[in-house]
């Protein structure tokens, strides 16, 4: 069947040859086959319930559908350019095996709704499987954070070591993240999950069509109520490509620190070989370049969102080409994101922190300051503002005499505040700082301990 | 109080003149002004119930709010520059009314958490507003579809008339697409509804604060878990601009309608002299420019989405001052948005469709086509793509005669498939053909009063 | 040789199989192994003439390469994923093909700067393809412009009629344009037209090379000047994709004209059969969805460029994974413009302009508004503003006696306007107001007819 | 004048009340005062010229166009909403000033022409200024990389130290990124020189203007070819800010390296204090927060791009409102970019390097293995993947000593490759290393030298 017998009779010329490398999507479409196949079976066995088919059209129909389904997984299924995408490439295939039958597939059907169909079941599943992913990373963070409740590093604000943490309680402020992403994609499908399913070309049809039937068998909530909207809508592939980029710029915040955990100047944690590679030049340079990769994407999916946002924005109804663009931009995304998540969850568990480090870290740069200023403020009862500027001024002491905060003598904070006694230094060490932190959410080891088993629970 | 003095005693030069223009928030984060009053209470009433300070500071900390509170209403309050921020700038002028107790507010609170939870209560109500402003909008479409049930316009697909469709019908899928619009933010609301206040800098606060207290007391359903994910996430205004993003979207595609039916190939509507512009050198002009300029407005928003996540992509935590640049992009995005959805309302409101032009364009093309498709399948039973073949020769022959389908002459249909009866002309008709798409979502007016009820409770 | 082989002694564990999936970037790549075996072969050459290897390891290696490039072309080279990219996979090759020679030509280089080398000479390429598919398009619009000086359509300002204007006029325009777009790409070309070869991993070489050598041989303008900047710089990539997404705009403006003036508002044109494509419920449709594809193409290459964007964003020097993103977006970005380009041009040639439909059109909305108005100026010497307001009024009282600007009576005019006479009538004609508009860059015919001239020009 | 006025006399009803918060520019393009006074000047003196309006008319205009200059430079200017936009501001000030004359100002224009012609001098304005501001930031880096020839950092790929490089160097690779930043805006200032004065609404106009003499009299190379491109082009805008976009990825950069150098990691500079600011709750800090800002204004000015391409998309010619965004991106894009490459020079100029930890930094790491493997092809005649493989062993084996490679026994290099003598070890120190990146651009300091004093000169 050449394509111009495929638009019916009223075409004399072909398309142009360069039209062959343009308007067929079977180059990717060919990825909905499962869910084109699917919906075809759902609309058959409804035709056939509603006496619009006969029943042994819908017996060869499904018959036929099942072949290849099995044809396709088998990898013999022949995709055609000629047939410009997975619709017709099926259908044509279904008329070779069971002849004119296969003709009555497509009643009370168009390829705007079976088009939406697909799609939208496509989009549905790789909602379910990004929150696979996301909680299988969060499994290895949550486990990572549980082995290291007591492993203290520098908290930074503006990349200057801030205050001491719990390495446990960093890697929880991602489980928290994904937790969102998580969320957002459950969210978008329970709001995609309705079936443009018998809203035909822009209009509905005429024929008696079961429109929940299909939607019931296909797993959507319901039918969509408005059928322009049904064959228009692309907002659940926006909704769902905005999740990606989401949760693709957490993924690049992690994989940022990763970078930046394994440079010399952190040296915080090491990765495992499994996921670091090496340089073609410098031999003794370990790379941390799956987590470059990793913070890339976010780029990439964002870049998926913008130009199907570009695409959509200012189109009329019903449906137009330009809608096309859509599913290259989704598959793109969810491959990209499926496939970090993956690889970050195999690098978080590999990765083995260096203790020692992050502990000298975060004794530099006078790290119990804030401490120092509480202690003014609870104990002295100086008024916030005024405990600042005394702790100031003795880091400006400890600095010039080249100590930390626990060695400044008595004598010199007294100089500066002559209240001060000796009982200030048991808050100036840095566990006593860390139990300190005991506000909710805060990173004493207790708090660590109670989101570790929260998230336990949550994540089993 | 000189910036150099804020941050405490240890700097001793000044800034650069030229940071005086680069790192100050307050030209647009004194919009915050209410949501930090408001957090700056709730933290007061939290730290005296706890016993942090006396009731006395807390009373005058309250007092004093509610004067600065007032003078802000009044435009009394005088924004400084180099107080750089909407917090020091309030925090400053509470200091001239009460004294040294205005430092005692600053217990057990960052500037990290204070503006993270300033900025969610603003966006928070940025959800709200959204919300307020899509159902006006819809309840617009919905009253202006209501009394257009039996108006006729082409249905297109491709920028080509396809079928008839009814007006309401088509105003009806914007009803749609904006609803889930209105989802979208409410999602987004209840997700972002955690409180940060509390988190302190990066890692919680030794002062034993009561989180629950200030979260509820800000309507908050609960504190967040994780001190460093409380004042570093940002994903919950980037899901706020996603949302934006795709409503921006919908507005768009409903003002590149608008503009199109505005034109003279079309004339479908005509809107009042309060929703139109004129030309300054052609008088006769009547020109669309507030439906252009809705139209526009969703590449806007797609910018500000763009911007944020380019800036939140590959931070590590905690705090980093590029994320100071959330708020700009927020605030540009919400004043648009409901700016250009509370023009649009009134645009609808006061649009009046040209019902003679919108039917005449329906007829125009062998609207019927399709039906006559359908006639062959279920009287002939010839199946889908034959039947198809069928069709398209017979508008071919139409065509050639320079007549519509409805006035091919029997013996002309019967020289292309001779089993067409006379009973075929009875679908060729624009009413018969609306009426027919009886399927559930379809055009036929009865199924168009089914939605218009559903639309009128849900709308009430 | 496997992958933990390839990065040296020190690794003890090989990458995790999923790794695999993530880190290797031969599957697109290998699109650039022509330039990589010619920037090889220059290497080569350079090396051997420098007295750096021997002259008969040269040889061998030029020998090899040549062969390499022979099984590559005739589809017989096997890519191997388990060597990464398209460097270690002819690397690999080479040393099966002639020995231990082939290690000699890693000299002095890396594969930092020989990725960036052969990523240049690419988008170089690139460049090249784009200028000629442009001019390809802008002789299309010019031999379709010439054969339609005196062809009458309406310009259009807000999609309102405005003024008439020649249809060879209008494609002149988009002439315009895309010269403006053929300029960019040559500035890019030229700009990034310097060789990175011989900056090695970041720091350049202990080796004696000549890298004006490597630059001539490569047809380069000389070598970069500093070898971190080699490695890392990507704006050139950066440039080509602005550059894209400018002249996609461009595209996407003519393809939404095109659809717009195939709708049956306009009927403007009519595209060929080789351009159009039909629907598979509606035999009657001739859909433009080649143009609406082409519309929506901005939307990828703008997300190409967003992507890229954000990856380069904040990156320190030198190398840095992330970048590895750059190729994907620059191929497909590439691959989209230098397609919808030729499909353009072969819609342009095939369509024909329906000028009947154009000029009736051109007559709808009191086109010569305008006119009259500048006749009560240049004639009665009002003031513009007071003749915008007269002309105002009389298209007023055209509008309530429904006829045309022509048409109104004297009397009518007079009414309004004492001085007007009966000479006024003769500037209120179609080809009148179009000849009168002799200013340069009018749409006066004889205006035309030089642009026409000055292309065919340059365009020959 | 009201608003229904301003469109002629044809308009019954006003604008709606929130039309006024809608449509109006003068908000934003007041900031083109000066453009359109000196677009009208030049527009008056050339009708006076042609004799299309009377001498005397034109003395009052210019001379009114004067007086409003002056009363904008003294804040004296009452800009009215109700009067849209600043053409229109300014229109009826003269009309005030001068009375009736004021009208013939806008013969042969159309603020379709004015405001393009407006919007390009302002852009062409902002490019020379862009170039200014970048030359500055280049002259400061330039002069801080002549005091840092020799000092010694280490060389990043992966954020892993790979070879030891010259601060210089490094600051140069810089100066090369920003130097093409100059050279993009200059083209695009160039290729947008083109007048587009005389196009009037969109056809050009029925006087005999000259448009050679207007377009002389603004400085632009010649008046725009075709009237519908010169109303409704838009690139010369998307071209700057694309330019933008890649100089703030650039200066993104570099703040990023700020950022990092100054965490406590690194610790390779210390800023000034102008250039820091404090933390409100750790005194300690001294937070490079203003690189921070910059670093974050890259995904700003992406943002602005990525808004007016999505705007431009697939509009149709000529002018549509949609256009008017254009403005606000344009003046967001440049006041970011030059207020950020202003504030970047002086945090640059005030910069003070840490020798000795960058040095100390350079030490780390094995930073010498690619000599050593260069050592093992230039003297033992290895081929380069077997002298890879060799030091790949070596390093390993000081890895397992916790020594540097200098220190590692020449009994335990030749248990690895017995052919390595006492000579090696005078390749494995680091201003060795560093000296013998003899090779064009490379990281020798005669190397840097001569770059040196390549851009001394430019930058005179």
């Amino acid at each position: 069947m050449a394509s111009n017998q495929m638009w019916g009779g009223r075409f004399a010329g072909g398309p142009a040859e360069i039209m062959q490398a343009f308007t067929p999507s079977i180059d990717f479409d060919r990825r909905m086959a499962a869910e084109d196949i699917k919906g075809s079976c759902a609309h058959a066995r409804m035709l056939v319930q509603e006496g619009i088919i006969p029943a042994e059209d819908a017996d060869a129909i499904l018959k036929g559908l099942a072949e290849i389904a099995t044809e396709i997984a088998e990898g013999r299924f022949v995709f055609k350019r000629e047939l410009e995408d997975i619709h017709l490439n099926i259908e044509s295939r279904l008329t070779e095996l069971i002849g004119p039958a296969a003709g009555r597939l497509h009643t009370a059907r168009s390829r705007n709704d079976q088009v939406a169909t697909d799609f939208r079941l496509w989009v549905r599943g790789a909602c379910g499987r990004s929150e696979d992913a996301l909680i299988t990373l969060m499994r290895a963070l949550h486990e990572k954070a549980a082995g290291n409740i007591d492993t203290v590093m520098p908290g930074f604000t503006h990349m200057q070591a801030a205050q001491p943490i719990s390495f446990a309680h960093h890697l929880l402020a991602y489980v928290e993240m994904f937790s969102r992403d998580v969320l957002r994609f459950r969210d978008a499908a329970k709001r995609m999950n309705e079936c443009p399913l018998g809203a035909a070309a822009l209009a509905g049809t005429p024929y008696a069509i079961d429109r929940e039937f299909t939607a019931r068998q296909l797993g959507f909530d319901k039918p969509m109520r408005n059928s322009l909207d049904a064959v228009s809508a692309r907002d659940f592939a926006l909704e769902y490509l905005a999740a990606a980029t989401i949760a693709a710029t957490h993924l690049s915040k992690l994989a940022g620190e990763i970078v930046q955990w394994c440079s010399p100047g952190f040296g915080f944690v090491t990765l495992s070989d499994a996921f670091s590679t090496g340089s073609s030049i410098m031999p003794q340079k370990r790379n941390p370049d799956a987590a470059e990769l990793a913070r890339g994407k976010a780029g990439r999916v964002l870049g998926d969102f913008t130009a199907l946002a570009a695409v959509v924005k200012g189109l009329v109804l019903a449906y137009g080409s330009d809608l096309q663009e859509d599913k290259e931009r989704v598959f793109d995304a969810a491959d990209t994101l499926e496939l970090t998540l993956a690889v970050m969850a195999g690098m978080i568990r590999d990765m083995t922190p260096n203790k020692e480090k992050m502990r000298a870290a975060a004794s530099a740069g006078f790290p119990t300051a804030t401490d120092l200023a509480d202690w003014l403020v609870q104990t002295l009862k100086k008024p916030f503002r005024e405990a600042h500027h005394i702790a100031g001024a003795i880091v400006k002491c400890a600095e010039d005499r080249h100590c930390d905060l626990e060695h400044v003598p008595l004598a010199d904070m007294q100089a500066i505040e002559p209240a001060i006694t000796e009982a200030v230094y048991k808050v100036l060490g840095l566990d006593a700082s860390l139990a300190a932190r005991m506000s909710y959410g805060g990173t004493a080891p207790n708090r660590i301990k109670e989101q570790i088993a929260f998230w336990r629970d949550k994540l089993r």
